[in-house]
Protein backbone atom coordinates (compact mmCIF):
# COMPACT_ATOMS: atom_id res chain seq x y z
CA UNK A 1 0.00 0.00 0.00
CA UNK A 2 1.52 3.25 -0.91
CA UNK A 3 2.07 5.83 1.97
CA UNK A 4 3.23 8.89 2.62
CA UNK A 5 6.16 8.20 4.51
CA UNK A 6 7.28 12.71 4.98
CA UNK A 7 5.94 15.88 4.18
CA UNK A 8 8.63 17.87 3.81
CA UNK A 9 8.71 22.19 3.32
CA UNK A 10 11.21 24.84 2.27
CA UNK A 11 10.32 27.61 4.53
CA UNK A 12 13.08 30.00 3.88
CA UNK A 13 15.30 30.42 1.10
CA UNK A 14 17.32 27.70 1.07
CA UNK A 15 16.61 24.50 -1.09
CA UNK A 16 17.00 21.68 1.35
CA UNK A 17 13.48 21.02 3.28
CA UNK A 18 12.89 19.81 6.50
CA UNK A 19 9.77 17.37 7.85
CA UNK A 20 6.57 18.48 8.87
CA UNK A 21 3.81 16.07 10.60
CA UNK A 22 0.71 17.88 7.93
CA UNK A 23 0.09 20.27 5.49
CA UNK A 24 -2.33 21.89 3.30
CA UNK A 25 -2.56 21.49 -0.21
CA UNK A 26 -3.59 24.73 -1.64
CA UNK A 27 -3.62 25.92 -5.32
CA UNK A 28 -0.78 26.94 -6.08
CA UNK A 29 1.54 24.39 -4.11
CA UNK A 30 2.40 23.70 -0.26
CA UNK A 31 1.34 26.92 1.92
CA UNK A 32 3.97 28.47 3.12
CA UNK A 33 6.47 26.50 0.80
CA UNK A 34 9.01 28.70 -1.54
CA UNK A 35 7.95 26.82 -4.61
CA UNK A 36 4.50 27.88 -3.71
CA UNK A 37 3.01 30.07 -6.67
CA UNK A 38 0.71 29.36 -9.40
CA UNK A 39 3.38 31.37 -11.34
CA UNK A 40 6.92 31.15 -11.51
CA UNK A 41 10.25 32.46 -13.19
CA UNK A 42 11.44 30.41 -15.98
CA UNK A 43 14.72 29.23 -15.19
CA UNK A 44 17.75 26.94 -16.55
CA UNK A 45 15.25 24.12 -16.27
CA UNK A 46 12.85 25.51 -19.17
CA UNK A 47 15.00 26.62 -21.80
CA UNK A 48 12.93 27.53 -24.11
CA UNK A 49 11.91 30.43 -22.42
CA UNK A 50 14.27 33.72 -21.53
CA UNK A 51 15.53 33.26 -17.92
CA UNK A 52 12.77 35.42 -15.59
CA UNK A 53 9.93 34.92 -17.99
CA UNK A 54 6.49 34.16 -15.59
CA UNK A 55 5.25 30.45 -16.75
CA UNK A 56 3.11 28.03 -15.73
CA UNK A 57 4.48 26.39 -12.10
CA UNK A 58 4.09 23.12 -13.19
CA UNK A 59 6.67 22.57 -10.24
CA UNK A 60 4.67 23.19 -7.40
CA UNK A 61 5.98 20.05 -5.46
CA UNK A 62 8.58 17.85 -5.81
CA UNK A 63 8.48 13.94 -5.11
CA UNK A 64 10.57 10.90 -4.15
CA UNK A 65 10.48 7.65 -3.22
CA UNK A 66 12.47 6.13 -0.18
CA UNK A 67 12.68 3.10 -2.12
CA UNK A 68 14.35 5.31 -5.41
CA UNK A 69 16.45 7.30 -2.71
CA UNK A 70 17.46 4.06 -0.73
CA UNK A 71 18.80 2.09 -4.31
CA UNK A 72 20.72 5.43 -5.59
CA UNK A 73 22.57 5.47 -2.16
CA UNK A 74 23.88 2.22 -2.73
CA UNK A 75 25.13 2.60 -6.14
CA UNK A 76 26.70 5.76 -4.95
CA UNK A 77 28.57 3.59 -1.82
CA UNK A 78 26.70 5.47 0.85
CA UNK A 79 25.07 4.75 3.80
CA UNK A 80 21.73 7.04 2.64
CA UNK A 81 20.38 10.03 1.14
CA UNK A 82 17.39 12.27 3.13
CA UNK A 83 14.77 13.52 0.80
CA UNK A 84 15.04 16.97 2.54
CA UNK A 85 18.69 17.25 1.27
CA UNK A 86 17.48 17.02 -2.30
CA UNK A 87 14.49 19.68 -1.43
CA UNK A 88 11.84 17.33 -1.56
CA UNK A 89 8.14 17.75 -0.45
CA UNK A 90 6.82 14.41 -0.02
CA UNK A 91 8.93 10.87 -0.10
CA UNK A 92 6.38 8.20 -0.50
CA UNK A 93 6.48 4.51 1.06
CA UNK A 94 5.88 1.15 -0.92
CA UNK A 95 6.06 3.23 -4.34
CA UNK A 96 9.01 1.17 -6.08
CA UNK A 97 8.96 3.32 -9.21
CA UNK A 98 7.86 6.43 -8.05
CA UNK A 99 10.24 8.33 -11.12
CA UNK A 100 8.13 6.11 -13.83
CA UNK A 101 4.31 7.41 -12.71
CA UNK A 102 3.57 8.60 -16.41
CA UNK A 103 2.75 12.41 -16.37
CA UNK A 104 -1.19 13.02 -15.41
CA UNK A 105 -1.09 10.38 -12.60
CA UNK A 106 -3.45 11.36 -10.05
CA UNK A 107 -2.34 10.64 -6.67
CA UNK A 108 -5.43 11.31 -4.21
CA UNK A 109 -5.01 11.50 -0.26
CA UNK A 110 -7.69 10.28 2.19
CA UNK A 111 -9.23 13.92 2.70
CA UNK A 112 -9.24 13.98 -0.93
CA UNK A 113 -6.48 16.02 -1.79
CA UNK A 114 -5.21 15.35 -4.87
CA UNK A 115 -1.96 15.75 -7.13
CA UNK A 116 -1.82 15.76 -11.14
CA UNK A 117 1.80 14.29 -11.93
CA UNK A 118 3.60 17.11 -14.44
CA UNK A 119 6.82 15.40 -15.05
CA UNK A 120 9.68 13.50 -13.98
CA UNK A 121 12.50 15.67 -12.21
CA UNK A 122 15.90 15.63 -13.84
CA UNK A 123 19.28 15.78 -11.34
CA UNK A 124 20.69 18.79 -10.99
CA UNK A 125 23.60 19.96 -8.93
CA UNK A 126 21.85 21.51 -6.39
CA UNK A 127 20.77 18.06 -4.04
CA UNK A 128 24.24 16.72 -5.61
CA UNK A 129 26.15 19.23 -3.79
CA UNK A 130 24.45 18.57 -0.30
CA UNK A 131 25.04 15.32 -0.37
CA UNK A 132 28.87 16.07 -1.32
CA UNK A 133 29.00 18.41 1.45
CA UNK A 134 27.16 16.20 4.41
CA UNK A 135 29.73 13.38 3.52
CA UNK A 136 32.36 15.54 2.78
CA UNK A 137 33.69 13.79 -0.18
CA UNK A 138 33.42 16.22 -3.22
CA UNK A 139 32.97 13.76 -5.85
CA UNK A 140 30.20 12.59 -4.71
CA UNK A 141 28.26 15.29 -6.81
CA UNK A 142 29.46 14.53 -9.87
CA UNK A 143 28.36 10.83 -9.32
CA UNK A 144 24.96 11.20 -8.15
CA UNK A 145 23.34 13.60 -11.20
CA UNK A 146 25.02 10.31 -12.94
CA UNK A 147 23.08 7.75 -10.96
CA UNK A 148 19.61 9.71 -9.60
CA UNK A 149 19.25 9.87 -13.57
CA UNK A 150 15.52 8.16 -13.58
CA UNK A 151 15.03 8.11 -9.75
CA UNK A 152 14.63 11.62 -8.82
CA UNK A 153 11.36 11.21 -8.21
CA UNK A 154 8.46 13.33 -9.50
CA UNK A 155 7.05 17.08 -9.79
CA UNK A 156 3.45 18.01 -9.68
CA UNK A 157 0.47 20.42 -9.07
CA UNK A 158 -2.24 20.06 -6.28
CA UNK A 159 -5.36 19.17 -8.25
CA UNK A 160 -7.45 19.36 -5.55
CA UNK A 161 -6.74 21.09 -1.79
CA UNK A 162 -7.08 19.60 1.43
CA UNK A 163 -5.14 18.16 4.32
CA UNK A 164 -2.27 16.15 3.98
CA UNK A 165 -0.60 14.19 6.80
CA UNK A 166 2.14 11.97 7.74
CA UNK A 167 1.75 8.17 7.23
CA UNK A 168 -1.36 8.71 4.73
CA UNK A 169 -2.49 6.01 2.43
CA UNK A 170 -1.97 6.84 -1.17
CA UNK A 171 -4.10 6.01 -4.29
CA UNK A 172 -2.63 6.05 -7.43
CA UNK A 173 -4.70 6.70 -10.72
CA UNK A 174 -2.65 6.37 -13.74
CA UNK A 175 -3.69 7.20 -17.27
CA UNK A 176 -4.90 4.18 -19.59
CA UNK A 177 -1.70 3.23 -22.00
CA UNK A 178 -2.03 3.57 -25.98
CA UNK A 179 -2.18 0.54 -27.60
CA UNK A 180 0.19 2.12 -30.37
CA UNK B 1 6.63 21.84 -40.34
CA UNK B 2 3.69 21.51 -37.57
CA UNK B 3 1.20 25.01 -38.13
CA UNK B 4 -1.72 26.44 -36.39
CA UNK B 5 -4.74 25.20 -39.31
CA UNK B 6 -7.44 26.70 -37.24
CA UNK B 7 -8.21 29.05 -33.45
CA UNK B 8 -11.28 28.36 -32.26
CA UNK B 9 -13.23 29.77 -29.53
CA UNK B 10 -16.36 29.19 -27.61
CA UNK B 11 -17.77 32.71 -26.65
CA UNK B 12 -21.07 31.43 -25.27
CA UNK B 13 -22.28 28.07 -23.15
CA UNK B 14 -22.78 25.76 -26.46
CA UNK B 15 -20.03 22.87 -26.79
CA UNK B 16 -18.87 24.23 -30.56
CA UNK B 17 -16.21 26.32 -31.35
CA UNK B 18 -16.17 28.99 -33.58
CA UNK B 19 -12.61 29.89 -35.88
CA UNK B 20 -11.32 33.02 -35.35
CA UNK B 21 -8.13 34.74 -36.81
CA UNK B 22 -5.88 34.64 -33.35
CA UNK B 23 -6.09 35.13 -29.76
CA UNK B 24 -4.41 35.64 -26.40
CA UNK B 25 -3.30 33.35 -24.49
CA UNK B 26 -3.78 33.62 -20.61
CA UNK B 27 -2.71 31.71 -17.76
CA UNK B 28 -6.34 30.37 -17.67
CA UNK B 29 -6.87 29.41 -21.30
CA UNK B 30 -8.21 31.48 -24.31
CA UNK B 31 -9.00 34.88 -23.47
CA UNK B 32 -13.34 34.78 -23.79
CA UNK B 33 -13.32 31.11 -23.65
CA UNK B 34 -15.82 29.10 -21.95
CA UNK B 35 -13.28 26.91 -20.52
CA UNK B 36 -11.18 29.45 -19.29
CA UNK B 37 -9.87 29.16 -16.00
CA UNK B 38 -7.12 28.29 -13.45
CA UNK B 39 -9.64 26.36 -11.63
CA UNK B 40 -12.89 24.33 -12.81
CA UNK B 41 -15.90 22.01 -11.33
CA UNK B 42 -15.42 18.77 -11.24
CA UNK B 43 -17.42 16.77 -14.19
CA UNK B 44 -17.77 13.09 -15.33
CA UNK B 45 -13.90 13.50 -16.35
CA UNK B 46 -13.03 13.22 -12.85
CA UNK B 47 -14.97 10.50 -11.54
CA UNK B 48 -12.63 10.39 -8.58
CA UNK B 49 -13.69 13.67 -6.68
CA UNK B 50 -17.28 14.72 -5.91
CA UNK B 51 -19.22 16.49 -9.30
CA UNK B 52 -18.52 19.86 -8.73
CA UNK B 53 -15.60 20.30 -6.48
CA UNK B 54 -12.90 22.99 -7.18
CA UNK B 55 -10.46 21.06 -8.79
CA UNK B 56 -7.36 22.62 -10.82
CA UNK B 57 -7.98 23.09 -14.64
CA UNK B 58 -5.97 21.10 -16.29
CA UNK B 59 -8.12 20.91 -19.65
CA UNK B 60 -7.84 24.60 -20.19
CA UNK B 61 -7.50 23.86 -24.49
CA UNK B 62 -8.57 21.17 -26.51
CA UNK B 63 -6.24 20.50 -29.51
CA UNK B 64 -7.27 18.16 -32.79
CA UNK B 65 -5.12 17.59 -35.51
CA UNK B 66 -6.51 17.70 -38.91
CA UNK B 67 -4.98 14.53 -40.11
CA UNK B 68 -6.51 12.74 -37.00
CA UNK B 69 -9.86 14.30 -38.01
CA UNK B 70 -9.70 12.85 -41.45
CA UNK B 71 -8.75 9.72 -40.59
CA UNK B 72 -11.79 9.21 -37.90
CA UNK B 73 -14.27 10.98 -40.25
CA UNK B 74 -12.86 8.38 -43.24
CA UNK B 75 -13.32 5.51 -40.73
CA UNK B 76 -16.56 6.91 -39.99
CA UNK B 77 -17.70 6.80 -43.93
CA UNK B 78 -18.54 10.65 -43.60
CA UNK B 79 -16.86 13.25 -45.43
CA UNK B 80 -15.59 15.17 -43.06
CA UNK B 81 -15.40 15.89 -39.23
CA UNK B 82 -15.04 19.83 -38.95
CA UNK B 83 -12.54 20.73 -35.12
CA UNK B 84 -15.30 23.25 -34.43
CA UNK B 85 -17.29 20.29 -34.00
CA UNK B 86 -14.95 18.60 -31.60
CA UNK B 87 -15.46 22.12 -29.36
CA UNK B 88 -12.01 22.43 -30.28
CA UNK B 89 -9.44 25.27 -29.73
CA UNK B 90 -7.00 24.31 -31.91
CA UNK B 91 -6.65 22.41 -34.66
CA UNK B 92 -3.16 21.55 -36.05
CA UNK B 93 -1.58 21.01 -39.11
CA UNK B 94 1.41 17.94 -39.76
CA UNK B 95 1.42 16.94 -36.47
CA UNK B 96 0.02 13.17 -37.81
CA UNK B 97 0.23 11.44 -34.51
CA UNK B 98 -0.96 14.63 -32.44
CA UNK B 99 -2.92 12.36 -30.19
CA UNK B 100 0.37 10.38 -28.92
CA UNK B 101 1.96 13.22 -27.72
CA UNK B 102 3.24 12.49 -23.95
CA UNK B 103 2.01 14.29 -21.45
CA UNK B 104 4.66 17.80 -20.80
CA UNK B 105 5.17 18.06 -24.16
CA UNK B 106 5.48 22.14 -25.28
CA UNK B 107 4.15 23.42 -28.57
CA UNK B 108 5.84 26.82 -28.46
CA UNK B 109 4.56 29.64 -31.01
CA UNK B 110 6.45 32.60 -32.64
CA UNK B 111 5.36 34.86 -30.49
CA UNK B 112 7.12 32.74 -27.99
CA UNK B 113 3.84 32.17 -26.20
CA UNK B 114 3.42 28.06 -25.17
CA UNK B 115 1.31 25.18 -24.30
CA UNK B 116 1.79 22.42 -21.58
CA UNK B 117 0.45 19.06 -22.64
CA UNK B 118 -1.78 17.54 -19.61
CA UNK B 119 -3.18 14.78 -21.26
CA UNK B 120 -4.39 12.56 -24.34
CA UNK B 121 -8.12 13.48 -24.80
CA UNK B 122 -10.93 10.97 -24.50
CA UNK B 123 -14.00 10.82 -26.85
CA UNK B 124 -17.49 11.85 -25.33
CA UNK B 125 -21.14 11.96 -26.59
CA UNK B 126 -21.11 16.09 -27.18
CA UNK B 127 -18.99 16.19 -30.26
CA UNK B 128 -20.51 12.89 -31.11
CA UNK B 129 -24.25 14.33 -30.90
CA UNK B 130 -22.98 16.79 -33.23
CA UNK B 131 -21.87 14.78 -36.19
CA UNK B 132 -25.11 12.84 -35.65
CA UNK B 133 -27.03 15.87 -35.75
CA UNK B 134 -25.06 17.43 -38.99
CA UNK B 135 -25.42 14.47 -41.01
CA UNK B 136 -28.88 13.28 -39.97
CA UNK B 137 -27.83 9.97 -38.80
CA UNK B 138 -27.85 8.77 -34.88
CA UNK B 139 -25.98 6.02 -35.06
CA UNK B 140 -23.02 7.90 -35.94
CA UNK B 141 -22.80 9.38 -32.62
CA UNK B 142 -21.83 5.49 -31.28
CA UNK B 143 -19.61 5.53 -34.47
CA UNK B 144 -17.66 8.37 -33.41
CA UNK B 145 -16.86 7.56 -29.55
CA UNK B 146 -15.83 4.29 -30.61
CA UNK B 147 -13.34 5.28 -33.62
CA UNK B 148 -11.97 8.42 -31.83
CA UNK B 149 -10.18 6.44 -29.30
CA UNK B 150 -6.22 7.58 -29.35
CA UNK B 151 -7.31 10.25 -32.12
CA UNK B 152 -9.17 13.07 -29.97
CA UNK B 153 -6.21 14.94 -29.95
CA UNK B 154 -4.56 16.35 -26.28
CA UNK B 155 -5.76 18.85 -23.47
CA UNK B 156 -3.29 21.82 -22.64
CA UNK B 157 -2.53 24.49 -19.98
CA UNK B 158 -0.90 27.68 -20.83
CA UNK B 159 2.51 27.37 -19.92
CA UNK B 160 3.84 30.80 -21.34
CA UNK B 161 1.02 34.25 -22.10
CA UNK B 162 0.91 35.37 -25.67
CA UNK B 163 -0.35 36.52 -29.00
CA UNK B 164 -0.92 32.79 -31.26
CA UNK B 165 -1.98 33.30 -34.77
CA UNK B 166 -3.51 31.06 -37.92
CA UNK B 167 -0.87 29.93 -39.89
CA UNK B 168 1.99 29.85 -36.73
CA UNK B 169 5.01 27.34 -37.11
CA UNK B 170 4.84 25.07 -34.14
CA UNK B 171 7.82 24.44 -32.16
CA UNK B 172 7.44 20.67 -30.47
CA UNK B 173 9.56 20.27 -27.32
CA UNK B 174 9.21 16.45 -26.20
CA UNK B 175 9.93 15.07 -23.08
CA UNK B 176 13.23 12.32 -23.08
CA UNK B 177 11.60 9.07 -22.91
CA UNK B 178 12.41 6.62 -20.38
CA UNK B 179 14.95 3.91 -21.30
CA UNK B 180 13.17 1.39 -18.83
Amino acid sequence: MPKVAEILIARGDGFVTEVTGEIMLQFGGFTGDRHFGLTRSSCSRTPWHPRGTPISNTRQISLVSLEECAAVAQDMGIARIYPSWLGANLATRNIADLSALPPSTRIVFPSGATLFVTEENVPCRQPAKVIAYEYGHPELATEFVKKAIGRRGVLAIVEREGLIKTDDKLKLIVPRSRKT
